[in-house]
Parts: C-alpha cells; structure tokens; sequence
C-alpha cells in the first residue's frame, strides 16, 4: 500500500535490518527497541490487524517468531522471549519478538500503580469468580 | 502436571472462567484482568514456554486468539485487541488476549521515563541502521 512503511521495506523500497523473509513474511528489528534484538515480523499483505490475516500467514508468523526466539534465547542467554501483537502504533499488522531480561521489559500500564516503580503484586485486582463468569458469558465462543 | 494450577484448570480440578476449550487447548479470564476480557488460551499439554509448543498447537492458538479477538471488538466496541506472550508469570505457556482500550493497556517499562506519564516519543532510543545490522546479523536465520 502506498504510504506504508511496513509494505516499503516488504518492497524492499525502505531500508531495515531484516532477519528473516519469504514468500510471506518480513522480519526485521525495530528501530526504537525496548531491548537489543526487538524484531518485528510482518506480512508482505497489507493488513491492519492481526484478526484479518488468514490462519496460515498467522501460523507461519507464529512460526517465525518461536525461531526468533529460540534464537534470542541463545544470543542474549534469556530464559523468555515475549511475542506479542499490540496493534496500536503501526497500521500494518506486526508482532513483536523481544528478548525479556526483566519481567518489566513487556508490562501493562495498568499494573503501574506508583510513580517510578512497577509493582507486580496486582492481588488488588482480583475479580471474583461471579463477575469474570458474567464476563465470559460475553466472550464465549459458540 | 502436579502443582500447576492451569494444568489444573485444564483437568477440571481448578475453576476458571471458560470461553472456550477444545481438545487441544482452553481458554479462561485472568484473574487479574488488565482490561474486562482478558483472557488467557492454553495448551492442554504442559510446555514452559511458547517456543517449546509443536507448530500445530501454536497456530491453533493464534487462531482461538483471532476468533477471541473478534468478539471482543464488537463487546467492547474497541478497535483493536493485544494478542501476547510475555512467558514471565507462571510457567505454563499461555497466550494474552487483552481488549486495547488506551495504547497504555500494553507496553513496555522501557518507554515509562517520567513518573505517572507513559512516554509514546521513543525517538531517543532510535538505533543506527549500522547498530541495528550489528544485531541483525546475530539472528538472521539461516
């Protein structure tokens, strides 16, 4: 798509420190990292969100990423790597594999509760069994 | 596996809110909800980390995510839903599906640089391309 970034450097139009591709996909780091290695894999088909790529771009990225991260496990000596499709920033779907060396590399600002300080011990927000039900009444799959 | 509370849920001994569950994997609210909906989706199979789940188990969660992922944009009427592994809180693998209703619902403690404020201007930590291809070259696959 024109105008786009992500489809630019799956054109090869836009320079990017790429890890992998094929037929399907582009890997490359990004270039505002939380932690070295931050690679973002994306489709060479312009989607907005993950929800529209067909099951098999989304396996193969999938796919992709537990290669990465079997990667980064080794070059960084991490015991986890998150992968993570957040959809905000970019409109042209990518997961982010980044190698975690602190549980605070990927968080929720929501658990964020003082300044300066993350704090995981989030038992305040405990819902009870009776409201997450209700909940999943909403969400169940049919 | 003894003493793991989702093998328990997926055995039936630990109550959990259901959304789904097939032979393969279920899917349950958080209990510690970022958002309403948070869900997670596992795999019947014990495994530690997401890197470790055969290629089947893995695309079959993506896809459990995206139909999850669906649903929660028309209960929510949010225009996009986080899809994660952070791989940092209970060793047995599981998926985030989380409801994005601010770009804060998931980041990262590495753009958090001032106290109460969530910092999206990451240019600061923008790399060189020569940097980011010194990287790149440790995780190409081959």
């Amino acid at each position: 798509m024109d105008g786009c970034p992500f489809c630019g450097i799956a054109a090869g139009r836009i320079e990017a420190a790429r890890v992998w591709e094929d037929d399907d996909v582009v890997a490359f780091l990004d270039r505002t990292p939380i932690r070295e290695g931050h690679t973002l894999i994306t489709p060479r088909l312009h989607a907005e969100d993950f929800v529209q790529l067909p099951a098999s771009v989304a396996a193969h990225i999938q796919e992709v990423g537990q290669r990465l991260a079997r990667r980064m496990k080794m070059v960084y000596r991490v015991e986890r790597v998150a992968f993570l499709y957040t959809g905000g920033d970019l409109p042209h779907v990518h997961a982010h594999v980044v190698p975690m060396h602190e549980k605070t590399d990927i968080t929720s600002a929501r658990y964020i509760v003082r300044p300066e300080e993350v704090v995981y011990d989030s038992s305040h927000l405990t819902t009870s069994m009776a409201a997450l039900e209700a909940v999943a009444r909403n969400l169940r799959l049919g």
